[in-house]
């Protein structure tokens, strides 16, 4: 995050109904890479537009495909609730620019009690990765110009050990740990939750230098409330095939407890290996 | 598997368009876990109206948001197909049943190359567990009534060390492994993989003896072809926390080949840890 930053996550993200179930919103151009809105950030907006909708106000379980990157600037959101049940209600979104459909999401949404705790997390990783201080800042590019000018906007920053692609040596192992704060250093909640899981950069660059790695899908689980302060991210590749890699992110609050997780599948464009 | 299995994969999940868009089908009573038709063979019924109704032939990507479990019995699938590019297309699904709706999906669907190799996949785990012929085939309840029925009609098998549920002593460790065939032998496909990634009784079994954990989400992606013959199924629970588990599924073909891989979000009931 540089001095550029200028917004807060809920300003970049606001949405505003103009008829019941129809929203309008606007695709900042600095929360962008090349050009292009985060997919995160775009299903973060999703969401605020499914839960203003519903009567349960936390995002449990969301799931959307990518059809096409909108451009910065306005774009409409509807939503649709389809069930309202005493625990859970389930919403159908779509981001829309043009009268052309950009993102269809699903949300199944509910309530995050603040005082839950695990009942038992022995298949989930621990927290592994350097504290935040020894992790190093990640900015756009210098002088401007078309690049991750999201890096600018955000507190992002990658262990020292899983940057080796800045200089052309990725470790290949295919993770990147770190953290992420927001703009202003806000709290985290369950919507800029959905933005965190797709903050990091694609996990393929501790891999192969590629070009942009399109999501095609993406699929988060909000587990708890996050405590204040920024999240500790492990962003990490699993499987590359057939022009299509998954990778899944983990973030854990301050305090060291998991409160969202991802799924994600991504185009990719690679040389034969050798 | 017993010799009650009557009817084939493509029997139970066949879908007859009755209009542009429109599918009715017929949700299988033996295809049932408490009498509640299988959350993935209901997917794998909507992937079948959704490649059925466009351009590409293979899902790519599955996610399904669960509100309500249908009845065995006639059911009616609504396909809209959102955009048709050069490499995918999604398509949006709902399975319904009288005018209420049950399932709500969506999918990305593609082309596989059934000539693809992974190019990297150190961030996947390597297929563990024990053969075929060395796990124990899992039946429906004795003498019909209501339970898992579904078993009787599918060849799946867990190995020994994951089935301590069974005599009341869970190992602790969240994991079933095993196999999975379908009725008759016959060979999977990428619709009949939706089935696959949800044929396991949950993995919370293996930590604890609860009820129903219904599906809230689950998202499914098919990663290749698969070779003839039983796949190998890893199912695994991570964190419980709220009443809501995750469980990860990752299905691999008779070549070890990664096929298949799944994320879902289920309800689950459990005492305070005591």
């Amino acid at each position: 995050m540089t001095d550029q930053a200028t917004t807060t996550f809920a300003d970049v993200s606001r949405v505003e109904e103009v008829a019941p179930g129809r929203f309008t919103a606007a695709a900042h151009p600095e929360w962008t890479i090349g050009g292009k809105p985060n997919g995160g950030y775009l299903l973060a907006m999703l969401g605020r537009a499914a839960t203003s909708s519903a009567s349960h106000r936390d995002v449990l379980a969301a799931s959307a495909h990518y059809l096409r990157a909108p451009e910065p600037g306005p774009v409409e959101l509807g939503v649709e609730v389809l069930r309202t049940g005493r625990s859970a209600s389930q919403v159908r979104a779509r981001l829309t620019q043009n009268d052309t459909s950009c993102v269809e999401a699903m949300f199944t949404l509910g309530a995050l009690d603040a005082e839950s705790k695990p009942y038992w997390g022995e298949g989930m990783p621990e927290p592994e990765g350097r504290e935040y201080a020894d992790c190093v800042p990640v900015t756009g590019p210098a002088g401007g110009g078309p690049g991750p000018v999201i890096m600018d906007q955000v507190d992002l920053r990658i262990q020292p050990e899983d940057l080796g692609f800045g200089r052309g040596a990725p470790s290949g192992a295919g993770v990147l740990r770190g953290w992420l704060g927001l703009p202003g250093g806000a709290d985290f909640d369950p919507l800029s939750l959905l933005y965190a899981v797709d903050a990091f950069p694609p996990a393929t660059l501790d891999i192969a230098l590629t070009g942009w790695v399109p999501t095609l899908e993406l699929t988060a689980y909000v587990r708890a409330l996050p405590a204040p302060g920024p999240v500790r991210v492990l962003h990490k590749a699993q499987l590359i095939e057939g022009n299509r890699v998954d990778e899944v992110c983990l973030v854990w609050d301050s305090r060291g407890r998991l409160v969202a997780q991802a799924t994600q599948l991504a185009g990719i464009r690679l040389d034969p290996p050798a």
